[in-house]
C-alpha cells in the first residue's frame, strides 16, 4: 500500500490536506485576505506550524501533531525499537501546547499504539500514517454529526430560525453550520476580538457557508441578548467534568450568566474526548488551580452544569446535563 | 497678568502640564516603558495629539482641546470677532472625536463663553488660556473630590479593606485610589486587554500609587467574582439618563449581571457633567441606536439604574439612584 492516500477535506473548509507524502496547512495567520499553503515534511515542520500559530484550534493541532509523528516515522523508515527512535519526536511535539488538552490524547493514543505493536514485521510509518489519517477522517465525521446533532437539539425546542451568539471555536462553528443547513439560523453574532487570528479564521468559515455572521465587540453579549432577541448561546468546551461543570475560554461562564439571565438557551459543544471523567466536578476549583491559571492569567473559566442546556458531542445529546446522563451518554454499551 | 500660568500636576500622575505659553503631554502610547513629552503650540498639534491617541481618556482629551484653542487664540493675538478667528479650530477638535460627549461638553462651554464676550478690550488669549488652567484644576479636584467620596460610599457597608473590580477609566481609578488612601483596598483586578494603551496607562497609575492590581484577561471577571470573593465592582459612564442609566463601554452591563449574581455592589463614578437628563432613561433604547452603534458596532451598553448600588460624582453620592434622588443632586440649590 502506498503512503499516496488523500483525505479530501470538505469544499467548504479545507484546511489540512496528506498528499504525496507530505502536509500542507492552510496557513490560519493569512485568512482571510490570502490562502497560503505551509508544507511539512518532518515532525519539526509539524512542531513549527503550531509554535507559530499556522494552526490554532485544538483539532487541527491535534491532526497536525498525528501527521507529524507519521512524518518522523517515515524519515526514520525502519526501527527495531520505535518507542525509542520517535521519543524525541513525541516530545518537541507535546512542548508546542501543553495545556491543551486534545493535543495531549492524540499523542498519548498514539503513544499506547506504539507500545503495543506486536509484529516487528509491520509498516509502522504507514500505520502512523494511516492511524493520522483516520483521525482525520473522524474529526470530519465528528463535526458533521455533531452539527447535526446541534440541529436536531435545536428543533426539540425551536421550529423557525433562531439568533445565536456563538464563540469563535471550532466545535461551535460545527454546531451552526449544522443548524445554518437545517434551516434554523437566522442570525449568528460572535463577540470577539477582531484582530484575533481564531476569530478571523471562524469568520471566514462561516463565510464560506453562507451563514449571515456580524461580529461585535467582545463585551457586547449582554447588550446584544438584553435588545436584539437572541434565542441561543454556543459555546465550546476544553474540558468536561463527570458532572457536566465545563472548563472552557475565559469569558465562557458571564456567557452563560448572561444567558440564564436573559432566557437564552445555553448549549456546549465538543468532541466527546473532552470529558474528563477522572475530574468529578470543577465548579469548586480554586482559581489559582493550574487546570484555569496559567503565568498568573486566568485563562480558562468553569461553567457549572445546572447553566447548561445541553451538551452536544458525536456521541450524542446530553440535555440538563448531570452524572448519570453523561456516564450514560459514555458508556460503551451505548453504541452497540 | 502673564501666560506663565502653570497647574501643578498631581506628583504621582503628572500627564499634561501648561507652561511658558504651550501645553506638554505625556505621551499615554509610551507609557509605561519611557515617559516621552508631546510639545503642542497649536491647535493642530493639540488635534494631532488627540487624534494619535497621545492623550486617550475623556478627561485628558478634553483638557487638550481646550488649551488647543487658548493656543489659536494665542497664535491669531488680536481678532475683532473671535467667534469667527476661531471657528477652524474649534471644528478640527470637534472632528478630532466627534462621539465624546466630553470633548462636546468642553467645546460647547468655550464657545459659549466667547459668545457671550460683552468688553472688546478683553484679553481674550489670556481668557481662553485661564479658561483652561481652571478647567484643568477642576478636573483635579473632582478626581480628589470623587476619590474621597467613593471611600465614604464603600465605609458605609465595609470597614475592612475590600477587593475590587475595575475598569481601565480614570473615573474608577480616582475612585480606587481614594479607597486605597482610606485603607480600604485589599486588592484590584483589571480584566482589560493588556496590550491596549488605556489599559496600560491605568496600571501605570496605579502602580504608581502603589495600589496593589492584577490586570487578567478580559472576561475572567465572572471566575473571578465566584472564586475570589470580591466585594466591589467600580466603573466608569460616558453618560447617565435622568433615571440613572448608565451608558458606558461595551461590557459594563455583563459586570453589572454578573455583580448581581454574585452579591457584590457595583459603584459607578463620573464626573457630573455625564449626566444628560435630556435623556430620560436608556434601558430601552434600540440596540442600533447611534448612542450605542458606531459603524455596526456596538460600542457602548446600557446598564439600567436598578443594577446600580451607588453613582459617585463631584456633587456627591447618589445610593440606588432614580430620577428623584439623581434631580436632588443635580440641584442648584443643593450647592448652597
Amino acid at each position: 500500500m502506498q503512503l499516496h492516500s488523500r483525505v479530501p477535506v470538505r469544499p467548504d473548509v479545507p484546511t489540512l490536506e496528506w498528499h504525496d507524502n507530505h502536509l500542507r496547512i492552510l496557513d490560519q495567520r493569512c485568512l482571510p485576505e490570502s490562502r497560503i499553503w505551509v508544507e511539512c515534511r518532518d515532525a519539526a515542520d509539524a512542531a513549527a506550524a503550531i509554535s507559530d500559530g499556522v494552526v490554532q484550534d485544538a483539532s487541527a493541532t491535534g491532526l497536525v501533531a498525528a501527521y507529524g509523528i507519521a512524518l518522523a516515522a517515515q524519515r526514520i523508515g525502519r526501527a527495531d525499537d520505535w518507542v525509542a527512535a520517535l521519543e524525541a519526536d513525541f516530545a518537541s511535539l507535546a512542548r508546542t501546547q501543553p495545556s491543551s488538552v486534545h493535543l495531549n490524547w492524540v499523542l498519548r493514543m498514539l503513544g499506547e499504539r506504539l507500545r503495543r505493536l506486536s509484529d516487528p514485521q509491520l509498516d509502522v510509518p504507514e500505520l502512523l500514517a494511516q492511524a493520522a489519517i483516520s483521525l482525520h477522517a473522524s474529526d470530519l465525521e465528528t463535526r458533521r454529526v455533531t452539527g447535526r446533532l446541534a440541529a436536531h437539539a435545536i428543533r426539540r425546542h425551536d421550529r423557525e430560525a433562531q439568533k445565536f451568539l456563538v464563540q469563535a471555536a471550532p466545535a461551535a462553528l460545527g454546531a451552526i453550520q449544522g443548524a445554518h443547513a437545517a434551516g434554523l439560523v437566522e442570525q449568528v453574532y460572535m463577540c470577539a476580538d477582531a484582530s484575533a487570528d481564531a476569530t478571523r479564521l471562524a469568520q471566514w468559515e462561516l463565510d464560506q457557508a453562507e451563514v449571515p455572521v456580524a461580529l461585535q465587540q467582545v463585551g457586547a453579549a449582554g447588550q446584544l441578548m438584553k435588545s436584539d432577541n437572541l434565542q441561543w448561546v454556543v459555546v465550546g468546551a476544553q474540558r468536561i467534568a463527570a458532572n457536566g461543570d465545563v472548563i472552557n475560554d475565559v469569558g465562557t461562564y458571564a456567557l452563560a450568566i448572561l444567558a440564564m439571565h436573559h432566557g437564552l438557551r445555553f448549549m456546549v459543544v465538543a468532541s466527546s474526548s473532552a470529558f474528563d471523567l477522572a475530574l468529578e466536578n470543577a465548579d469548586e476549583l480554586e482559581p489559582d488551580d493550574s487546570l484555569l491559571m496559567v503565568n498568573d492569567q486566568l485563562l480558562l473559566d468553569v461553567t457549572p452544569a445546572e447553566l447548561i442546556d445541553v451538551i452536544v458531542t458525536e456521541r450524542g445529546l446530553v440535555e440538563r446535563p448531570d452524572e448519570s446522563r453523561i456516564a450514560e451518554l459514555l458508556s460503551p454499551q451505548r453504541l452497540h
